[in-house]
């Protein structure tokens, strides 16, 4: 009989979303043994996302989402692997390794392909497991899963693709914000947008993806650095990250100025080399397109409510206008974004400021609330 | 007294285009000695573009145009420079030179930059020269100018940054296709675009500037080279360039099938590496975006009628999509495209299959007829 096959199923407590705009509550569920492909894990950090508010507001992003409830959320562990199912070679027992939304098979034909990041053998939006069953059971019914992770709970069940080794010695309650969060924006700003050293970038939401593309433009040497939010309580940490400049449309509004004039003013009446909309609304992009230099480029990282469209003249991109966009920064993920962590670890990528507290897994409903009212970055329950 | 001002009025005859949709007809003007910055050259030989005819039909791309008749159309020249105007340093009387249609100055802000071709110096759709004059008279009253070229005259002006020297030995009436129609197409797809070897490509539009960028797909090595045109009589073009497929979205309508399927099926359901529109419509750039993989790049190079808009949802972007254009290839104007003309004179460039014809002036009205009935691709006026 092999490990895989010895694994029980677990009760365990875990942050239960019952449905749109009702508290999450923590329960005991089980958590059945992985499968073959599967790997369970004893999750030790996790960081509450933006993307988990998607489904406990009910806020989803268009119809190829198919979301399921009861759910669990949570998509930004760190944890140590505590089981796995027949067939998985790249991680074993005692591992201790992070989660990835979007996978990487290492063998289907867009895995095989440098240029995208894309992986073909699990869309990472999918609630239940390959086989189409949830590994969760509450009062024996299933309790759904969430981007293949659902890490708002002691211990997950994760496919082997959405799975990466980290070094142990890793910081496990800093290292889980290279799943998602800070990874999205930083990887935009210097693997997709490819930022320059000199040159002008504004990154539109200053939440944590945009202040990670600020950091990533700041590291990548950028001279001009603007960061355009709403909120002006976000000017303190938008600064302290490496803005140069902070432009708030709304006061910009009240002052009978449009946000593209003053970043073309900010910008010399230039324009941007790079404009990273990192809220997922179409006036954002809307201007970060006007606001761009002729040869400058757009990177859309925010994900858009499905059914807003982008009305726009092909003209304005003959003259070298770019718009791309990126999912996870564009970064294989098993391949690359462990790297990440190994570059936190020698010190070269500083995550601390992103952190704005930890909590235990009985305060998530807490930390949600405060989430939405834009009065934490990144929160981390800890096992 | 210097050369420069030597010059006198000359007396000769030139192709004039009245009013939209007016027969053109050969007159006498008088063309006034080049100003300072100008030189004035002698045509030797024109090729009569798909540009020309936004004027001869009246069919102009938005507000931004300030067209102004009579006018002398008429934008790839070739020619012999005649005289020079004070400060004209990189041309001298007899220099063998061409035309181009979007100036380099060499000296404003956009020519110090790398990542555009554009220059701030000259719109290269201002109807006059720079002093607001123009250098034509018919009759005594002034006729006009159109791209700053108007090279369908036995003499013309144009300034200095709309002006490089060619190898003396260069084919004249082959070297002017340089000028605008084949370096926008070719350069789209190997200078802006960067087909690579082995990739899958498809292209809108099978004029001149569709089929220059077939031939540059060619050139890169793309494997897939799919022509799409509504009409079938630019199947046999089409493939002596260099496709390897032809899709005419109107039989695909008619089978019941959408384009976007049939390009789908031909790349193995993967989509297209790259995708270039040169026809200037929205619905094939609708359907380049989403014929493309999610890696893929779409380059638009058509100009567009400026009321039409391209309505997208930004999330379309966000596993990669690249949306961008170009004028004139991407190239710098004065720097690149007399070292296209020498690969041209070297024998690494074959365009003779894009000439169907020389004509005389006097022939101008009818080869814009058939241009306009798609009857020719490329017709030269031989002075």
């Amino acid at each position: 009989m092999s490990a895989a096959s010895d694994a029980q199923t677990i009760r365990c407590r875990a942050a239960i979303c019952w449905a749109p705009n009702q508290a999450i509550t923590v329960e005991e569920v089980e958590v059945d043994p992985p499968k073959a492909g599967e790997v369970r894990i004893k999750v030790l950090a996790n960081g509450i996302c933006h993307t988990d508010l998607h489904l406990y507001t009910g806020h989803t992003t268009g119809s190829e989402v198919k979301y399921e409830y009861p759910c669990i959320l949570g998509h930004e562990a760190t944890g140590i692997v505590e089981s796995v199912g027949d067939g998985v070679t790249s991680v074993a027992v005692g591992d201790h390794v992070m989660s990835l939304f979007n996978g990487q098979c290492r063998e289907c034909i867009y895995c095989k392909n440098p240029n995208t990041n894309l992986c073909l053998k699990r869309s990472f939006d999918e609630p239940r497991m390959s086989d189409g069953t949830a590994r969760f059971r509450f009062n024996g019914k299933p309790v759904y899963h969430f981007l293949g992770i659902s890490s708002l709970s002691e211990y997950t069940v994760i496919s082997e693709i959405q799975v990466a080794k980290i070094d142990p010695k890793s910081r496990m309650d800093r290292a889980c914000i290279f799943s998602c969060g800070f990874t999205t924006g930083y990887g935009s700003a210097v693997n997709v947008a490819k930022i320059n050293s000199g040159s002008a970038v504004a990154v539109w939401g200053m939440g944590a993806v945009g202040l990670a593309a600020v950091y990533g433009a700041c590291k990548a040497g950028a001279n001009i650095i603007i960061g355009v939010d709403t909120n002006d309580s976000k000017i303190t940490i938008a600064k302290q990250i490496g803005c140069t400049h902070f432009v708030n449309p709304l006061k910009c509004e009240e002052d009978g100025k449009s946000t593209v004039d003053v970043i073309k003013q900010i910008t010399n009446g230039l324009g941007l080399d790079f404009a990273l909309e990192c809220v997922g609304h179409i006036k954002p992009i809307e201007d970060a397109i006007e606001s761009i230099a002729p040869w400058g480029t757009v990177v859309a990282v925010g994900v858009y409510p499905g059914n807003k469209n982008l009305e726009i003249s092909p003209n304005t991109f003959l003259t070298g206008k770019k718009l791309t966009g990126a999912l996870f920064g564009g970064y294989k993920s098993r391949d690359c974004i462990p790297l990440l962590v190994d570059e936190y670890n020698r010190g070269e990528i500083d995550v601390e400021p992103f952190f704005t507290g930890n909590i235990k897994l009985e305060e998530v409903d807490d930390a949600f609330q405060k989430l939405l009212k834009v009065k934490a970055l990144r929160t981390v329950v800890l096992f």
